[in-house]
């Protein structure tokens, strides 16, 4: 069994930043499942055309490849069934999606103005003309634009993490009394944040951030050894 | 076995349009379980104090009374493990509960602003005072001002919807193959304002609406054919 994951890295080759990658690192650690990260960058797409589509994470178990974290954990959980499950029953994998389809929409570009100057100063300087013009075109506007005022963005992000903030209050992880794919989705996006950037995103007495030190503290702390800003 | 629900009721008794107390509904619908709905009003607080507190739903299964929407769910799942799962597993209750808290604090506090003055105009006479003060203390603003420019806010409402899109255009009910309790939390909300008010949240050539048309032919059609604006 040798497993292999194309990981989003910066300019520093230990940088690795990705929230998609990320909740992927957490799925394997959760499965106990060694991984080989190979480090790609955004303007490596001839690296991963293999998989068919242009993006990290990439997925190689032996002869299958698979790309979309979404995927991949289904996949890992549907290859691996003997090890622990991401989701806890194939019932979970469902409304577990939704999550999946929260951080994607809601989460992830909310945390972007946090962190998108920081993205673009630790990339690997070959990335950098490609970053910029394809975020340009994505958000109609400059870097310095989309990320000016952040903190004036800050009451609307927070007050987008209610339902996080609101389930967190009533037990201690997404998944219930221990994490799993529910929380390694979620913790993904700050994990990024956090590897990337220092702005303080979360309130020291904000529910969101007791979960996220815990979730630092998960796989004996292997999230919280990670180079980070 | 005989099952009552407080019900949530307007003018015309026949009319129920309680986000919550359709949960519920449809929940004991999916168990199979008759119920015999009592109409409420908001003002009648004191016939439900034995609840011990003072919203509806409030059901009561023989000795047992349960308040909260999501504690009556869990209840029900428990107390009747023989008949259909509203979750399909112990493990899908906590991601389905970020559902419940999504629909509580983003998509309920969304629908408000284009269903408040229907629900004023329709609820009971001897309610609208309570609910005049209630709700212009709670938005800061009178009703008339809060239910105005509905139509601007439309286009927001509609992204907020991004998450439940995503999901809907890749399987067809949150639950998966077969609507549950997932499915039945949201679509609470949308079968309030459709009691309640004929105006057009959803575009019909959104998968939500194809979805909501789904929903709406759920148990034989029941959700269709209750008494709506």
């Amino acid at each position: 069994m040798s497993l292999r994951l194309y990981d989003l890295a910066g300019a520093d080759p230990k940088l690795r930043f990705s929230p998609y990658c990320w909740r992927t690192k957490f799925a394997l650690a959760h499965k106990g499942l060694a991984v080989e990260t190979i480090p790609w960058r955004f303007t490596e797409k001839e690296f991963i055309a293999f998989s068919g589509q242009e993006r990290v994470p990439v997925l190689i178990d032996g002869e299958k490849t698979i790309s979309d974290s979404w995927a991949i954990a289904c996949y890992l959980d549907d290859a691996y069934p003997d090890r622990p499950s991401l989701f806890g029953s194939a019932a979970a994998r469902s409304p577990t999606r939704f999550l999946n389809a929260w951080a994607d929409t809601v989460l992830n570009p909310g945390i972007i103005p946090f962190v998108l100057l920081d993205i673009f100063g630790k990339i690997d300087p070959k990335d950098r003309d490609y970053f910029r013009s394809n975020r340009e075109q994505r958000f109609g506007m400059t870097l310095e634009a989309y990320g000016a005022e952040r903190e004036k963005r800050l009451p609307a992000f927070r007050q987008s993490l209610t339902p996080l903030r609101t389930m967190l209050a009533a037990q201690p992880f997404l998944a219930g009394e221990r994490p799993a794919y529910a929380d390694y989705i979620v913790f993904g996006s700050f994990q990024w944040a956090r590897c990337i950037s220092s702005f303080a995103l979360i309130a020291p007495d904000d529910p969101v951030f007791a979960w996220r030190e815990r979730m630092l503290d998960a796989f004996d702390g292997m999230p919280r050894r990670a180079l980070a800003a």
